[in-house]
This record gives C-alpha cells, structure tokens and sequence, in this order.
C-alpha cells in the first residue's frame, strides 16, 4: 500500500466529520446529569459551530441500570431528547450509542422515522462482533444510519483485527471506529491501524472513524494522526470532557480544522458559560498522573479514576500496584 | 531524501538524551524562587530517572535584572550551583541557558575547569544568530559543550531558517534545537522541519534537539514525532512545568522512552512530594484555553499569560482581542 498523507495542512478535506461526544463520554463523568439548559445550549452551540453529529448518550437498558441513579442522557428516551432539540431541524445529525450486552435495543429502539436520532452508534468489545452485528443490522433495517466503535483494540492481536474488520465490513455499518479506550496508543501506532482500517474501509465502502483518549496527552495528537491518513469522522468533546483523561478536546480540533464551516467562538463561549462551572460544581476531569499510568500500562482506566476519586496521589505505590496486576 | 523514521516502538536509541529544564523553563512560573530542598531533590530525582542533562537555570545580566527579585536559578551563580550538586560527581551533565542580548556572558561565564556547569546552552531569535555564534564561539573556547536554541521558528520562513542552520552549522555548536516557543506547531510541521535541520546535522556533525510547548497538548506528542525522525536531544519538565502552558512532561517521555537506563517511579515520587505543593502553594501552568488560541493563532504567550493571571476567562473575547493583533 503506498503511505500517502491525504491533503495538507492548508488544505480541507469536505470528508471530515466531526462528532461531539460531550453529553455521551463527558456524562461518564457526572452520572449523566445534564440540566435541560445545558444539553439545549450545547445543541444550539454545536449547530453554530459547525459540528456535523451530536451524540446525545446512550440507549442504556433500565432492567440494568436504575433511572433513578443515572441523568437522561443514560437512556436517551425519545420524548426526553425531542424536548431538548424541539423538531430538531438543522443539517446536524444526531447519533446515540448503544453497548453490546447493556441495552435492549429491540425494546428501546424504535423506527428511524418516529425519532429524532439519525445514527446509532453500537459500542462492542473485539469478542463480541457478533452481538455487533446483529445490533447494526437491526438499526439498519429500522432506518438509521450506523456506525460500530470496536473499543479497547490496542488489546487486540493484529490477527483479531483483521477477523473483525472483515466481519464489520460485511455488516451494514456505514463507518468503523478507531476507538483507544486506554488512551494507550501512540501516534505510530495510531498511524498504522489508521491504515489498516482504511484498507478494509476502502474494500467496503465504509468510512473510518477515530475516538480518542487524553492518558498520555495524545488525544488530539493521535485524531489528526488518523485524519492526516484518512480518518474522516472524528469525535471531540468540549474541553475534552470524557471518563478519566477525558478525550480529544473540541476547541483544540475545531482550532485546527480548515473548512470554513467550522466556527470556534461558540465553542470557546459555551466553555465559559458552561464547561468552567461543571468544574466548579467539583466534576472532574482531563489528564492526571494515574491517567498516564493505565495508558502507558494499556489498562482499563478504573483504578486510575478510583485513585483520583480518593484523592490518592502517592502515585509512585499506585504505579507499583498497577505493575503487579498487569 | 529518503523519509524513513528512526528505531521503532520497542527498540530504543542510545543517541537519544533527556534534558530536565525544569529549573529553566519552570522557573519562569515562579520567578526561579525554588528552594534548595526543591533542586537538590530534583538533582537527585534526575540522576536517579536517568536523565541525562539537568538545566540548572538561565545566566542572566544582573546588570538587566535584578537579583532581589528573582531566584538564583535566574543567575546560575557557580556557588550556588555548587551548593546544590556538591562536587556533582554523576553521570549526568549540568546546563545553563544563555539568552542573546540578556546576559554579560564574557563576565558571568567563566572556564570550564572551575565550574561544573557542563553544556551552555545559547538562545536566540533567528535575527541574532551572528549574536549567537559569537557566544557560542566564547562558550566552546571556555571549554563547555554548547547548543543553540533558536526560539519562535514557527515565525520564520523557510529560506531564513535554511539560512540560519547554515550557519550554526559552522559554528562550534554540538547540538542545534528545533523550537516551538510559542507552541503553535502541529506534528506534520514539527517532521518537516526535524527533517531540515537533521539534513543540517548531517552535513556539519551536530546533534539535532526538540523544544516542545503544550499549547495546543502537542507537546509530547511533538517530542515523539521529533524523536522518530531522529531528533536526539530531548527537553522536558517535571509535570510539564513550563511557561504559560508549559512543556513536555518527563512523566511522560520516560513513560514512553525504552531504553533501560530511564526510570520512571523517582519522577512519580517528586510529583507527588514537590510538584504537587509548588500548584498547592499556587503557582499555575498547564494547558489552558488562552494558550490553545496564541498557540493556534502562532503569537507569543505574553497575552495568554496575563489572561490566566487576571482570572479572565471571556475566552471568546479573548479570542476575538487576539484576532485583531494577529
């Protein structure tokens, strides 16, 4: 394959689309407990930006996750999200996500044409492309576009991927994620399985995407990496809010992007007006020295967010335990 | 020229040498007021991680600045250097920086052979490279190993910085620094031009340095792109610490480099005990929204800098402010 950049920094590739994850990854952070004011104004700022998806949270099954624990955008009912987005008549489109085993999706996913949602996003592991699949032809069949985040794969042997991308190709979905849910992966690495999805994306007809995380402070590093290759959907969220380290900050890639359709200043407004009080109200998160050490590990972020949680910062015993369960 | 990145994920390249300029770069956050516990414990720590050139400070005109209102590390006088590193009989070296037109270098930099200062390293604006050379001349004369840090070459244009490594190529300097001051380079633009001055430190002999800044958190993201190309000399602060949104992290350049002789827990330990009380005590670096927009708009700190400082957080007017300097 010859290893060619596609466009240049000056340049814009009309391809690109931008996915903002805030109400989705970032409600990982606070249980999902957006005010109404927060996830309207995130819309509207989203449309002024310029970003192309909104992902407004999971599809999550209420026989395994209690209502009464968890915001809305947990489930992303249908009456809940029309309230935020009215008729929702703009050119963005909307996206939910939905993980295998943790959603009942015949049950709570209806016909594209009764919904506001555009796209579902089906979230697996490499072990369950299966369940994948039967997920994404269902959507599909129900009108929607689809898109699969295969997550965790700097796990995976490079066999697995092969298996998985052929699988995923053969399935209905329009885009295949990227996803380095350990935030574990350096742009070298980024770059090759950049192309490697490429190459099956290229045989398929699908479009790749790229979810990145903040541990090693490669976020937004490791999405223009998988853009300058071919990447073309990209997920941000606004001041990287996300679980842990958070994820490739929207303002950094709003910042860099070229195609004129893209505006900043809603994105630096709604920061100020929206972003700085969550932290104020004591939601956190971005990187930190447990971060780092999960993703250099390639571990699951969970005993790096309890270590920040407890405010534990003897981050030299933290690091020695970690070394001992890898 | 053939484009072919240098090593791979898991070998590692002896040539490559860690600088700790945490004294240097982190001292503009607090003025250089750094205890002695603070930089013996940091002498330590180096030596311990492995790091192979700690940066003791700047050596500044105190005819230009006044030393009551600065710490030493400002000055890098030779016995207070020596009464932090005693006979300094380690394997890692000692630097000091030097800036074109803001140090009396023929009075404050004496022979080698009384000081154990090791490398002195010269930085200037690409204008002041005749300025540069003369010091560099002096330096190597005195008997210290010297590098040039051409600052702000994301302002530069190609025929001048050509021009430049031209010739630094025949002046005495070991090693010429690719520096991003106002950390407004994306990854593809830091290839590009570790590529030009490797072609320089090819043809003269010299090795080839990165100076990172975290504006737009690229700055280990850089370091690494750099490094892969076959930059060899590679700067980074404890934490990041560093002006504005400070700098690489070592945490994470230890974390990612993986020759044996690098030891990441000393760094994990002096995070926890000394870096974590300098934020507690209020001394304030790290990425921030006013960096990201001097660092994407190519403008020096200074405005980003004062924002922070004034609690100003109406990024958008910020923004708009800065868009019509630009």
């Amino acid at each position: 394959m010859e290893i060619k950049r596609k466009g240049s920094l000056l340049s814009f590739r009309p391809d690109i689309k931008v996915l903002d994850a805030t109400l989705r990854d970032g409600g990982l952070c606070n249980n999902f407990a957006f005010s109404d004011d927060f996830a309207k104004a995130l819309y509207k700022m989203n449309i002024a930006a310029g970003v192309d998806y909104m992902e407004m949270g999971y599809k999550a099954s209420k026989a395994m996750f209690d209502p009464a624990k968890f915001g809305k955008y947990k489930f992303c009912d249908e009456a809940d999200l029309q309230k935020i987005v009215g008729d929702h008549k703009s050119g963005m489109k909307l996206s939910v996500m939905a993980d295998v085993g943790r959603t009942d999706f015949k049950k709570d996913i209806g016909d594209k044409k009764n919904s506001v949602v555009d796209m579902v996003r089906v979230a697996c592991y490499i072990t369950e492309i299966p369940a994948a699949i039967e997920m994404l032809e269902y959507c599909a069949k129900k009108g929607y576009e689809t898109a699969v985040n295969v997550m965790a794969v700097s796990k995976a042997r490079d066999e697995e991927i092969d298996a998985a991308l052929e699988m995923l190709g053969q399935s209905p979905a329009d885009c295949i994620y990227l996803v380095d849910s350990y935030g574990s992966l350096y742009p070298e690495q980024v770059a090759k399985l950049t192309l490697k999805y490429l190459e099956a994306g290229e045989k398929y007809k699908k479009s790749i995407g790229v979810h990145a995380h903040n541990n090693q402070q490669l976020a937004f590093g490791n999405t223009i990496e998988a853009a300058s290759w071919g990447a073309s959907m990209l997920d941000a969220t606004v001041n990287g809010m996300g679980r842990g380290a958070g994820n490739c900050s929207m303002e950094l890639l709003l910042g860099f992007l070229k195609n004129p359709k893209y505006h900043l200043p809603p994105v630096l407004r709604f920061i100020t007006d929206y972003m700085l009080p969550l932290r104020q109200q004591g939601v956190v998160w971005g990187y930190d020295i447990p971060y780092l050490l999960t993703g250099r590990l390639n571990m699951h972020p969970s005993s790096a967010i309890a270590c920040v949680r407890e405010g534990n910062t003897d981050y030299e015993m933290f690091h020695r335990a970690l070394l001992e369960k890898d």
